[in-house]
């Protein structure tokens, strides 16, 4: 009789319901659901810098997706029962941090902010908290240079305290009103437990050690003393948030029976402590030590693991090394890349050459395959979004060099694939020579599937293989996996990790291998890319013109945009 | 009773005669006439590079364009008889070097060679002889750095003993059946006064200082001993080239009768000395010294005068510095950028941003001009076709820095336009670094004429006003001021360029003044501008990054473009 756990994945416009057996990672149903409240999902404002959720979209989400994947589960496997299913785990984006009241209850749930952006869920990509990221930054770097070395030595807007910072400087009375602020990735295991009173919400390491300078080693969350620095009222917070993070294979709580009635399935199943989507997408994707999973999509985020076992230096520029924050027993290391199909869609389809059609990419990767390495004589560096690994600076532009005027639109863009790449390497060999060796590189997401010229270009330039996770589903995956292994051995499912991950996961067979030749030139270029890279994106090369984009940038905003 | 004078000008695909009014300059008539051969008049090869003219479109240009311009003159002014014109002028590209027989009849017009591209006229932007040229200049360098001096410091692949030595390398039965090589801008003034035998044309200083390394200072053209480490067979060409060079105050000759009957004008009426369109476009803007003239198309040429009474240092960078090359009695001061509308072309024709109809630039301009001064954080480097002045490095690429996910092609469009403003202004303050003050700053040309924003960014950045000459055809009414000058005042003409410019040329009202506010934003942003510019342009700025663009052109070629 087959055994079953459901992937609830968050994204940043869908929530998706994925149901795997257990016994191989099979995909048996999937189900997506939009969010209903905004743009895609995503509240705008008339800052350009806004972006929030509504929470009832998370909590209608839930409902709808599971039943939905119930009902085609069914209908897809014949002897499949809602009652086969062992176990649910949860990933979300984040930092997506959320005001609650004393009892748990997002305040846009309240009349009083039904409408108050400040009081729904604060998106990852909200970056309106820029000047209190750098303030919090500029005080860790003063008085806990430590909460910094584990996050690449910046605290980023996108962060938590950076955003709830912001909201007590600006939205004072919503900041008030929040007894308590917690991750997306905590609330939903939560409400589905029925825990969400703050005091009893099992928070993850992943979200609290990454994005909110979380650490067993100084007692949790920054302390007071630091944080009263930053405003008294932040200090006072503290005590509210939770003392203790956990890894993935600890359970949140049961399923309540008010949600089992709402989704169909068996009360009292176990909830995964919940993470974000790519380190449960790192699991779905087969990581181990060695393993680099590069997840592809508008931007990148690279995870590697490494034994918990062994001392690990500080590594420049990551965005965060936390201990379990992938699985437990491991460092769970996070690089990432700002944009990487977000830039090769500003070029489709902002600048839109030859007028090509919204979101059609096919006819620029098509005429950008027929080119070789080195033909166009173009350089280009993809700092379009900034640059989160390894020089953690959003203040950054992007470059493209090498024009005459024959430069063909498929030139341009593939030299734009060309320069993610270089980007991607500048990542491996960051992780390389701060001693995580990268055996095997396997990739997920969105581009990953669907443009082998990419993938292609990756193996040149990287001169290693490409290889794909087989399941085009890797985040919801991997938290099925979470599911399965809360679940336990006894239940059906899994009494560790890696027996999980060795049944559940796998690659496709087919893998992209480096043209010698292809990489000989890239090599070339490469070594151009770095010469641009030290000189534009740091202080450090002699004669740099690091100046020139921030001045720029300065210029820009005397300018009034 | 009015008098008239005819201007002839060969531009790059057509011909063109203006008749003007020698009272005024006023346009009494013009004709034009696209050549025959080739894609647009340019013959082209299985090299890009290769880009020649038959000279049979410069026989028959004259006898269509004068008799069409004489016979709208007639229709367009009541009295106007073919009797009244005094005198004709030619200007044309180059350097276009023909290789013509010992009766100085282009070898393409005979059996042999009829359709031997080498046989024809090398036109200015054939770049063939790009290895010559290198070669040329190494031999200056070495030799005769005194040749150089006067030209930039390098001789170019698109000047005359580069295509010529090009020629005896790769086309020896071509080189050996010409007798003389002959500048069509000195070809076509000897043929309507029957005097194309070599030994009997009058060649102009303005080709022959600017392109061949002619100064009356060292004995004319390059000497033998020179030549000859470059080729013996170059050598023994030297004597078959006219010893002196003329100032086109000087009469080629007279029409012959047989041209008076194939184009309706009086026989026996003065052929001024040839000159290249920009060194008579500028008289025709009505140069004086202190007026820079920038004639704006596809690329520019910057043109200044200064009295040749006193000394006049080597300016580093500039095309050339060639006594009487523009007006006599001055030195004739030449600069330039490799690419204007081209590298707008380029962005619009070739990128084509949402699909803009091929050379529609209206959308592009119009939303580039609701932009303020530095408003996008763009900068780019203006370089898609090399820079030549004050680099003089053809091997130099475009550049583009400061893109975001959002940037906009009319941002792009902008600041490409920006740039080649940046441009410009370097040519203005290497002028005045080295003693030529710069007055006034008149334009013409079509960018000039047709793009106001282009005008207005212009003014913005240097802080200057840009004034715009009178005629919208500054070559062909400075040719005819030519005509109107060797014609004399006993005929009606005038007797000095002087009083025939004061009379003939002016400006229009309408000038572009600087916007103080966008003016500090630019001087800002060429601070950047420079900074960049020396970075990749010259080996002199500590720490630069001078071999980013060579290597990337080495790896091209390589690479097999």
């Amino acid at each position: 009789m087959g055994k079953y756990a459901i992937g609830l994945d968050y994204g940043t416009n869908t929530v998706r319901a994925l149901i795997v057996d257990v016994a191989d990672g099979r995909q048996i149903a999937t189900a997506v659901w939009p969010y209903h409240h905004g743009r895609e999902g995503v509240i705008l404002g008339d800052d350009p810098h806004l972006a929030r959720q509504h929470p009832d979209d998370y909590v209608r989400g839930a409902e709808r997706t599971i039943r939905a994947a119930l009902a085609k589960a069914r209908r897809a496997v014949r002897r499949f029962r809602p009652a086969d299913v062992i176990g649910i785990g949860v990933d979300t984006t984040g930092s997506t941090p959320l005001p609650v009241d004393a009892a748990g209850r997002p305040l846009a749930f309240g009349r009083r902010f039904a409408r108050n952006p400040a009081a729904m869920a604060w998106l990852w990509k909200d970056h309106t908290a820029t000047a209190e990221a750098v303030e919090i930054t500029a005080a860790a770097q003063r008085l806990r240079p430590q909460y910094l070395a584990k996050c690449g030595g910046r605290y980023s807007s996108e962060w938590f305290f950076s955003k709830i910072l912001h909201c007590l400087r600006t939205s004072p009375q919503v900041f008030r009103a929040a007894y308590a602020w917690v991750e997306i990735a905590d609330w939903i295991p939560a409400m589905l437990t029925g825990n969400e009173q703050p005091g009893r919400i099992k928070v993850g390491i992943c979200a609290a050690g990454h994005k909110a300078m979380y650490n067993d080693a100084w007692g949790g969350y920054p302390d007071e003393e630091f944080l009263v620095r930053l405003d008294p009222a932040m200090a006072e917070l503290r005590c509210r948030l939770e003392p203790k993070a956990y890894t993935v294979d600890a359970a949140a709580g049961t399923l309540t029976a008010r949600w089992a009635r709402r989704t169909g399935l068996p009360a009292g199943i176990p909830v995964a402590v919940g993470a974000f989507d790519a380190h449960l997408g790192a699991i779905g994707a087969g990581i181990t030590p060695g393993t680099l999973v590069k997840i592809i999509g508008t931007s990148t985020c690279d995870m590697m693991i490494a034994s918990a076992d062994k001392p690990l230096a500080d590594i420049p520029g990551l965005c965060g090394i936390v201990p379990g924050s992938v699985l437990p027993g491991y460092w769970g290391l996070e690089a990432g890349q700002s944009a990487v199909g977000d830039i090769f869609n500003w070029f489709a389809n902002v600048i839109r050459p030859h007028g090509v059609r919204r979101g059609s990419h096919q006819a620029l990767t098509a005429a950008a395959g027929r080119l070789r390495a080195g033909q166009s004589g173009l350089l280009a560096l993809d700092w379009n979004n900034g640059n989160r690994t390894i020089l953690v600076d959003q203040r950054l532009t992007g470059m493209l060099l090498g024009q005459t005027l024959h430069t063909t639109p498929a030139e341009i863009y593939r030299a734009l694939i060309e320069a993610t790449a270089f980007g991607a390497l500048t990542i491996i060999n960051r992780f390389e020579e701060y001693g995580v060796k990268v055996a095997q590189v396997v990739n997920c997401g969105g581009i990953a599937e669907k443009n082998p010229l990419v993938m292609q270009i990756y193996a040149d330039v990287t001169g290693r293989p490409m290889k794909l996770s087989r399941s085009s589903q890797t985040c919801a995956l991997g938290t099925a996996i979470a599911a399965a292994v809360v679940a336990g051995g006894a239940a059906g499912g899994y009494d560790s990790f890696a027996a999980a991950q060795h049944a559940m996961t796998g690659l496709k067979p087919k893998a992209f291998t480096p043209n010698p030749v292809a990489h000989e030139t890239y090599r070339q270029l490469y070594a151009l890319y770095r010469q641009l890279h030290d000189a534009f994106g740091t202080t450090s090369w002699q004669g740099n013109c690091h100046n020139v984009m921030k001045q720029l940038l300065a210029i820009r905003a005397k300018s009034g945009r």
